[in-house]
């Protein structure tokens, strides 16, 4: 059984490590805030001091952190993993952070024989609870085997590709979800103001080819007004935003993602940065008339 | 048993018409092109000589013709059915039509006694063959209570508000399908060009927040090649056209309508009428640099 550091225990990773721990792995969990890690305590997750404390001797040092600068700050900054690190170890970034930033850690980790995987999530805090997340894994193929049964205790995985990949795949992801969540509320406030019973409308298209997780879950939001996060609109744009950089990087122009970029970009401007995503709705109804 | 005339029998009514009869229907058939509807006898389907002589006596007539202006001359051109049809009797329009031709459709019925339902389908050939296409009625509820037995012979009903409101929410089930398209189209190619595996990137979205039946169904055409419709880009570009012609009588604008729009006139000019809409993917790809 492999000893794992899990650093970052927030909303997400706090499930993520007491799933760890309920599947019979040993878990030392760091958090900048203790007192969300020793909540864990009570779960079987041993509680570290340090960053470093919980990676003292680990096979595995998971991060979920919020940013890819933070991630920068646990690996390599002052009291970073780095230094206690083993070489055969495995460090796996489970955030969603640029692609560039998540290749530039590998490098610097293959350098002292670290080997790295990016493997950020989607499903949200009930698919962490739920060990229901969607895995999107980015590296070495030998090594995400050998990685399969930890990510076992916290949902499905699938390898997209190299180092890097997973953070693609989250973005293309993110792209499909914010658009499609436009796509719903516009469909709605068509039929709304043609003159149609929308919850009907919503149900008659469940099943068909219009069919989406965002229609049932996001336009039942929509329908009922309750735009609670879920996943934060501000989230939603920094997402796209990340997207839209890959594209430029590549060259390329997505129009789809531009236009959900500035209207999400008008959702934050509108006062609405902390609602859930489908609030979208409101900004686009607010702005259909003029 | 209702004695049921069924006018246009192309590739989604002949299946139509034929589940009927299966399911213990007494049905007259019509078609222009009247082989179409000799086919259909051997599957116990009547076959008349003229729209006239199917509706001669019946108690609902069944429209699945090309376009409201075929659906208007069966009605009330020369020999055209309201002559055979008895006050009480139902006109069901299954065909996709303009709401305000289904609307005035059924004023002038109303004025001669005969009831009107919209209640166009989604699902495709498949689901007309399988009787698993989605029927989105508008109209009077108890008349659509009436036609529920006959309804379920070819699918799954949902009443979604008063006469035009079918239309309605085929109009709201092509924007959806259509701006979806465009975000896995997108998603692909954004992750295709961060040298992620594509294929890999769709499994793992399926299950997620982003998972979508276009996901399962045109993502997978899209990493195929496979563009044989399906659901022909010109039809698309049509519905679109009409969801829009809906907003601007509402006189609201939605952003990611006409954004589809644009894109899919540019697929029909790119010489992509006859192609799947999935295939908005080549459209795409090849506008993306530039």
């Amino acid at each position: 059984m492999s000893l794992i550091a899990f650093i970052g225990t927030g909303i997400m990773g706090a499930p993520m490590a007491a799933n760890l721990a309920r599947h019979g792995h040993e878990v030392r969990a760091w958090n900048r805030t203790r007192g969300k890690a020793e909540a864990l305590a009570a779960q079987g997750v041993l509680v570290a001091g340090s960053a470093a404390e919980a990676t003292q001797g680990a096979d595995i040092a998971i991060l979920m952190v919020s940013t890819g600068d933070v991630a920068d700050a646990v690996l390599f900054g002052p009291g970073g993993i780095v230094a206690t690190l083993s070489p055969g170890a495995i460090v796996v970034v489970m955030s969603s952070i640029p692609v560039d930033t998540s290749r530039a850690q590998a490098a610097r980790l293959a350098a002292l024989g670290i080997d790295y995987v990016d493997a950020p999530v989607s499903g949200g805090e009930r698919g962490a609870i739920a060990a229901t997340l969607s895995i999107m894994a980015g590296g070495d193929g030998a090594v995400i085997e050998r990685l399969r049964p930890i990510f076992a205790a916290m949902g499905r995985t699938t390898h997209v590709g190299p180092v890097g990949s997973g953070q693609l795949a989250k973005l293309a992801n993110q792209l499909i979800v914010g658009v499609t969540i436009g796509a719903v509320a516009e469909a709605l406030l068509l039929a709304e103001a043609g003159g149609a019973d929308v919850v009907a409308v919503r149900d008659a298209l469940i099943g068909g080819f219009a069919d989406s997780t965002i229609l049932r879950q996001h336009g039942e939001r929509m329908i009922q007004g309750n735009f609670v996060p879920g996943g934060h609109a501000e989230v939603q744009l920094k997402d796209l935003r990340t997207g839209r950089a890959v594209a430029d990087a590549a060259g390329i122009t997505l129009p789809f993602q531009r236009l959900a970029e500035r209207l999400y970009a008008d959702m934050v401007a509108d006062g609405r940065p902390l609602l859930d995503h489908s609030a979208l709705y409101l900004t686009l109804k607010d702005r259909m008339r003029g």
